[in-house]
């Protein structure tokens, strides 16, 4: 039973993932440029680092209620449903200051929007891939090899979108990860060692997926630039929203039809509800402003400090493993800074 | 009983350490300059790599032998006799091909020598603190805090020396020390966590000292360029048997007039004997050819090697803060070279 409510808290927590990727702004197209954009690129980092740290301060808080009563993939459906919304309010303020132009109207076209289902679909195969990869990996050893997403985001924006890194920007890249599994590392974490070649062979599967779905969204948001992004979010919501209702459909049909939509859900359901439609939001300006190796080290920080909020909130311990673990991320962040400082020289 | 093995092992690996500090060199003074210099550079930090691993597995042999019966106070002592033994060999070849000149004469001036003695009471003080640290830290925390001196030979490297460390090379450095401290992660690490102030004060006394004698050592070698190191090191050595004998008569005095100096010395520890004081040579050679930083890497990495042998030697299993704490130390390593290269354009 508990093995079973890690599980679907994990599946929740991707799928919310997968729903961020599947990116909204309310911001208009195109943007400020200069000192401005620079200053914008900040806020919405500082935004999503705050936001996915009390996502996961919010986890622990619903664990400790231990009320999981709610169905998962209506939450996800939830989310999906509210940052649709959030699009739609925003292109109606834009409409209503700059009036309907090519750029923001709601209408596409095919050759617009049939990309726009594939980050939806590669984090469905990744979440069907999550139930079986829990036969061969425990769930500490799945948090540890979880890492893996930031090498095969690294990998993949190098070679999809084609951005060079420096020689100091991979270094950092590699400390990044280390030192998250770092932070990480419990007594039990030796298990990893112990992986069978199906469970790795299943996780890098699955990092390569996660990490191929958020590089794509990148270059979908960025391929039209003068596009309002409202819009453009509007329609990877509505595949969202169109994946997590099949999700339904298979896992939770008879409970949905028996006892409702929204059974179960609670005040804590709600505010992690609303809490990751913002997150999403966050994560799509990230994206438009920046890009997913900023959205990377912002996760990753994040989770540092939820580390360090619970210790407060929750009266967690603080482990030599955790100092060391945020020492090497802490430097990290330096050295990407650093890099990326010379790469502009 | 265990515990004070732990400690003499502790002991003897610390007094050696004095003792490689308080260094010897076969070379003559001065040196090659340019790519001889840099080949000779990579041999003698090669050396005392593979000299430094091989100890370490020494100790590991020695323990599971379960042979301590010698005295340690003894063995330090004769590691500093055959290390002033082999200076006086390498200096008669030298006054054998050059003749006796002013600069590898063994006579020495007060003003030359009145330093020499400072670098051995150094460790004495470390070695005495040692004695009184174990009431407030226990072994495997005080295995942890060691790794302080990683960060202050950095620190007084750069005060003493006046020796700048660029930006990159400082978060390397920082990173060496939380590399190593990850690989030595075990389920106790925690506790030191616990340690009282007056433990961590101590502890970070002796990283300061031990600093400090390591240093100044590079100071006293590199004062006088033209002065053959064999005539300086045989100096520094007679302090050594001389801060040695002190401690014999303090700790030993009895065992050794009843059983004998020599009393309990097994093939093994005529074997650690002879690689402490080729050891001391290697140091010594780093010291000459490069610096306390390339020291300090190559005796990190050492750690490491001696890990990775160990698994094939002994049947150690590596653990996943092992793995982490590696792949820490080598990105480590490869930035210490990039911010070597950026220095020099």
């Amino acid at each position: 039973m508990e093995h079973r409510r890690v599980k679907d808290q994990e599946s929740f927590d991707r799928r919310s993932l997968s729903s961020n990727t599947a990116t909204s702004s309310l911001s208009t197209a195109g943007g400020p440029k200069g000192k401005d954009s620079w200053k914008l690129k900040s806020i919405v980092t500082l935004a999503l680092t705050l936001l996915t740290s009390s996502q996961a301060i919010l986890i622990v808080w619903s664990k400790r209620a231990g009320k999981y009563e709610y169905s998962i993939t209506t939450a996800n459906f939830s989310v999906e449903a509210l940052k649709c919304l959030l699009s739609l309010v925003a292109l109606y303020r834009t409409w209503n200051s700059q009036g309907v132009t090519e750029d923001n109207r709601l209408t596409t076209s095919f050759d617009e929007v049939r990309v726009y289902p594939i980050p939806a679909m590669l984090y469905l195969v990744k979440n069907l891939l999550q139930y079986y990869i829990f036969a061969y990996v425990d769930a500490p050893a799945y948090q540890i090899l979880k890492n893996l997403n930031i090498i095969s985001t690294g990998v993949l924006y190098r070679i999809i979108l084609k951005k060079k890194l420096s020689e100091i920007q991979w270094a950092a890249f590699i400390l990044l990860c280390a030192g998250c599994t770092t932070a990480q590392l419990s007594p039990s974490s030796d298990h990893v060692l112990q992986t069978p070649i199906q469970g790795l062979v299943m996780a890098i599967v699955m990092a390569l997926l996660s990490g191929f779905a958020g590089v794509y969204t990148e270059v979908i948001i960025k391929k039209h630039p003068s596009r309002n992004i409202n819009a453009q979010n509007f329609w990877l919501y509505i595949f969202g929203m169109l994946f997590n209702l099949v999700a339904i459909c298979v896992q939770d049909f008879d409970a949905v039809m028996n006892k409702g939509f929204f059974h179960g859900y609670s005040f804590i359901t709600v505010l992690m509800i609303l809490n990751h439609a913002l997150s999403g939001i966050a994560v799509s300006m990230v994206m438009k402003y920046a890009d997913n190796i900023v959205k990377v080290y912002s996760t990753s920080v994040a989770m540092l400090l939820t580390a360090i909020v619970s210790v407060f909130l929750f009266g967690f311990h603080l482990s030599l493993a955790f100092l060391l673990g945020s020492t090497v991320v802490s430097v990290s962040v330096y050295l990407h800074s650093v890099g990326k400082l010379q790469q502009q020289k």
